[in-house]
């Protein structure tokens, strides 16, 4: 097929010149491209693979940018940023200075509303219908595009519940295809494939029960279908519902049959569809491993132990032990706040529950974690993965407010590993017993222990709560260090005129804080200087600056970490000097002393 | 009626002993003994008063306290608390001291779950049953009652999601009274109200899709009824849902009749149910009216302007804008999440967005906040009602924690009036267009101008964003004071030996903070104290911190404010001088420069 119909369309105008007859032919087009960039330049790619025809048929069908289009979670909308103005950037993706791998607003008129995290279409979406009404625009439709596993999580229902009751203009389309990143789960799932599958009730009785015009399920991947369909409730007023089913990965073999996998691939073979083998042999393990191997580890020598993870069975690797103990490992699905809180529950009957959270997903249960276990003083091990600059997924990812929203709270301890010994050590001492809630936060990526599994796993030593650790001694100023950016120092300090200026302390501990060490480092320095891999507003060079203040040191403190600004998407080599927390922007730091 | 039962009845056990013929005599005496001590006392009434059948139905049948009881936001528990050991000293219900106006773990073993926010009972419950099955333990019943507002919120929905693809024993029981604080709202209450009328489905096939053993439903306020459905129940294993109707505020007829007022009506005659007026006229307004008022009055001017609360209506007194402008003033029920990001959608087509939510309930949609406002820089204007210590409904409710969660996320305006005039003319200027988010957050209660109504409301002053303000001049020491606790130093400084010594600036601004007033303040001052009604981990305090840590000052700071602890229930005046930010505290403290 030769490729002239996409290159020759650059936004929704000149798709909309073309005949429905060469659809088809664009949709193969389109997939080719996404795989083609894709399979070089990483990125989502099942997600797109699977919407190819529903995109296409959506700018064909509305009036887009004057009918708005809000793509809930986003990784499904590179289609859609191909066909709007950005095909020629499209090998930007994801890129410093590139191109967002999630629509943005501040990229183009047709991504109406950021997204990045889930569920949040049809909320946004009743808010620009309603202000639609109001300004007196009764035509303009507004549309969220929402799949079966965003929808499942309790924002979704908040948004359907209040549009039900309006006359909003707004099309809600449910991508089903039975898969978020992992395969979707729970009660309304299963709702959903009976409905599929044609079993009573073969119509949507749920979704009619909440006030919606309900039409499906049709072939979202039947160009045709869908845009008849699409034609037919473009005149409907008020709210609507368009159940379509997809086939995520849709048109590479290898996506369908590995959708898990096919999620995210890495780069592959754009023909054959083969992964990139990476030469793992030498390179330490992902710190998410530790925590899933250690965790299974544990499970295996104390049955109280519960782990928990809202949809991210593969991403936490709680997929060890879910696969060992299905009985007492948990996928909730997009449900964080449930996850807390039912984390908390099953504290009160004596359960050691692990609930892993990407530290910007709990953001979405920060009250539970308030409300329902840190009042209580339930021994619930918070970990969150992806903590810190996360890289490529951008603003909408970076799990860098942690340690100030967290902090704040009474009866919580707060710690980030400095490398996998830590990070398994501190999952063996939370189960121990420590009569309090903890938040183990640890980074996206490998740590730096090549050797960890098959030297450390399983070899436990208690930590001690609250203390802190002398890296190393130094005479003129004391760098204390949270979590894993303490290897940036190690290496900025070797690599420094005089080393021997420079002390690293390692303070694992946010809270409580090492008041001991504390007080002997302001005797000694004059020059103190703090890093972290999250906000300097609040976190943990705040407790520095706290405990300083309260004990009347004056020494001079420099907090280093993230500055007060939304970071966007990069590797995270390239945000760290973007923040001045890479090995370069500390060692000339370090050497100005 | 002579009161026999009752007086002799000091846990389930005992109640146990009774005959079901017994119980409705019991049920009145129950009522009266919570009518009684509520109408002097004050306290939540007309919750309890509808679940008396339910409350001693379910201690009758099941196995309290093996069995797990756990009561949704819990106001409606005074039943349940006199049945279970606390009727002696329900007479200091929400004193300090006292016992808590909510079920709480540390004060009964019948209190199996904390509560105070809505909609966690179905997760809590659900992570007691899943424990109880894995413990081996099969016959143990687990029960969430909740009602019918809280069950449309989100969080409500994960819990039963998950639940329904359990074998967990879990039964949870909807208290159908068609109202929250106020009247329930939304798509899932009109469904419930066409079940409740025997349309169809007559049957709740909503619940039943999500896999639940469906009954009901069933009158709540007849004893018999209910008792009869919970034996039956009692032996079924797996997840049940069983739907009840009754009547909030059942027995006492002024409380039927007016739900919303004698949902906390404060004091009242117990025979005839009159409120006490309060003689209203010489006191100043609450900051709820004087943010509903100050709204209505924009509202009227600009048609931009739109009002948003999530199940508060007349808490946070948007119901004015709710009956002058009902197509721009939405109550989207207990909603946070919802809410905000509806907002959200709203402000990306140019609406101007008062978002009101109580402190503590923001925390519910801390991640809207974060990613779906301030990532895209969207002008919504957040009004923080009950900011600070809230008084008797204790540490489920304190919004002490806002200032440090919120400050810490880029582009966010974070501001604290000092009084209501400073509250009105934030709320003018919000709506002049900041180009970025602000929280305005103010107390519960009244402020401090009794003729605020008549002579300010309406004259607007535009406010200078960042700035701050010299209150007084003096020697020594200045205190920077943010929002209303201001009040406090004023009159603290007043009562000190040496007014003169203390400089008092009020700092509204947490974010941007005033840095030209910092620099010539702690180029004057060695003494500094900041004093908030925050958490003096991360908030305002820790601005001043870091502003003085960054530019090398070495004065002597300070930070006064809410402690590393949750705060219980009391009176506001009682817990400032829990937290040493009294008038009396200050006084003493400022004596001493």
């Amino acid at each position: 097929m030769t490729n002239n119909l996409l290159s020759n369309l650059n936004n929704p105008d000149d798709l909309r010149l073309l005949d429905e007859a060469q659809l088809p032919q664009l949709a193969q087009e389109l997939r080719n491209f996404i795989i083609d960039i894709v399979s070089v330049k990483e990125g989502h790619l099942g997600a797109s693979l699977g919407v190819i025809e529903l995109t296409i048929a959506l700018h064909y069908v509305f009036d887009t940018p004057n009918d708005l289009l809000v793509w809930d979670v986003g990784h499904q909308a590179y289609g859609h940023k191909i066909l709007t103005d950005r095909r020629e950037n499209f090998h930007t993706n994801r890129q410093l200075g590139g191109i967002s791998g999630f629509p943005n607003r501040s990229e183009s008129i047709y991504d109406t509303f950021g997204v990045g995290h889930s569920s949040t279409s049809i909320s946004a979406a009743l808010g620009m219908a309603i202000a639609s009404n109001l300004k007196g625009d009764y035509e303009k439709q507004h549309i969220a595009v929402i799949g079966d596993a965003s929808i499942a999580s309790g924002m979704a229902f908040e948004g359907l519940n209040h549009a039900g009751v309006t006359d909003a203009n707004l099309l809600v389309i449910l991508n089903d295809n039975a898969i978020g990143i992992d395969p979707s789960v729970g009660a309304l799932k299963k709702y959903l494939t009976a409905v599929k599958e044609g079993k009573n009730p073969r119509q949507n009785n749920m979704i009619k029960s909440l006030n919606f015009d309900y039409s499906g399920p049709i072939d979202g991947n039947d160009i045709f279908a869908v845009i008849n369909e699409l034609k037919r409730l473009k005149d409907i007023k008020g709210p609507k519902f368009l159940h379509i089913t997809t086939i995520k990965g849709k048109g590479l073999k290898q996506a369908e049959e590995d959708q898990v996998k096919y999620h995210a691939p890495g780069k592959f073979d754009a023909i054959t569809g083969e992964i990139h083998k990476k030469l793992e042999g030498n390179l330490p393990p992902k710190f998410q491993d530790v925590f899933g191997l250690t965790v299974l580890d544990l499970a295996q020598k104390n049955e109280k132990i519960i782990g928990i993870t809202p949809a991210m069975p593969s991403g936490s690797s709680l997929n060890y032990m879910m696969a060992a103990f299905p009985d007492r490992a948990f996928d909730v699905g997009i449900a964080e706040q449930h996850a807390v809180t039912l984390a908390a529950g099953m504290a009160t009957q004596g359960m050691i529950v692990y609930c892993n959270i990407y530290s910007t997903f709990l953001q979405r249960a920060y009250d539970q974690v308030i409300h329902d276990v840190a009042i209580q003083n339930l021994p619930v091990i918070f970990c969150l993965d992806r903590a810190g600059l996360v890289g490529e997924d951008g603003a909408t990812h970076h799990g860098v407010f942690d340690l100030a929203y967290l902090r704040c709270i009474p009866n919580m301890i707060v710690y980030a590993p400095r490398d996998e010994i830590a990070l398994q050590n501190i999952l063996y001492t939370a189960q121990l017993g420590l009569n309090h809630p903890i938040a183990i936060r640890y980074p996206r990526g490998r740590g730096s222990i090549t050797d960890w599994q098959s030297k450390y796993l399983g070899k436990y030593d208690k930590i001690e709560i609250g203390k802190s650790a002398c890296l190393k001694e130094g005479s003129k100023v004391a760098v204390l260090s949270n979590g894993t950016i303490s290897n940036n120092v190690t290496l900025a300090v070797a690599k420094t005129k005089h080393p021997e200026t420079v002390a690293h302390y390692d303070f694992p501990f946010v809270k409580p804080i090492d008041e001991i060490q504390l007080h002997s480092i302001f005797k000694k320095f004059d020059s103190v200087i703090t890093i972290e891999d999250g906000t300097v507003k609040g976190g943990f060079g705040g407790v520095i600056l706290e405990f300083a203040a309260a004990n009347h040191y004056h020494s001079k403190i420099n907090v280093l970490g993230i500055p007060d600004q939304f970071i966007e998407h990069g590797t995270v080599a390239e945000l760290q000097q973007l923040c001045k927390i890479d090995v370069k922007s500390l060692e000339t730091l370090f050497s100005s002393y």
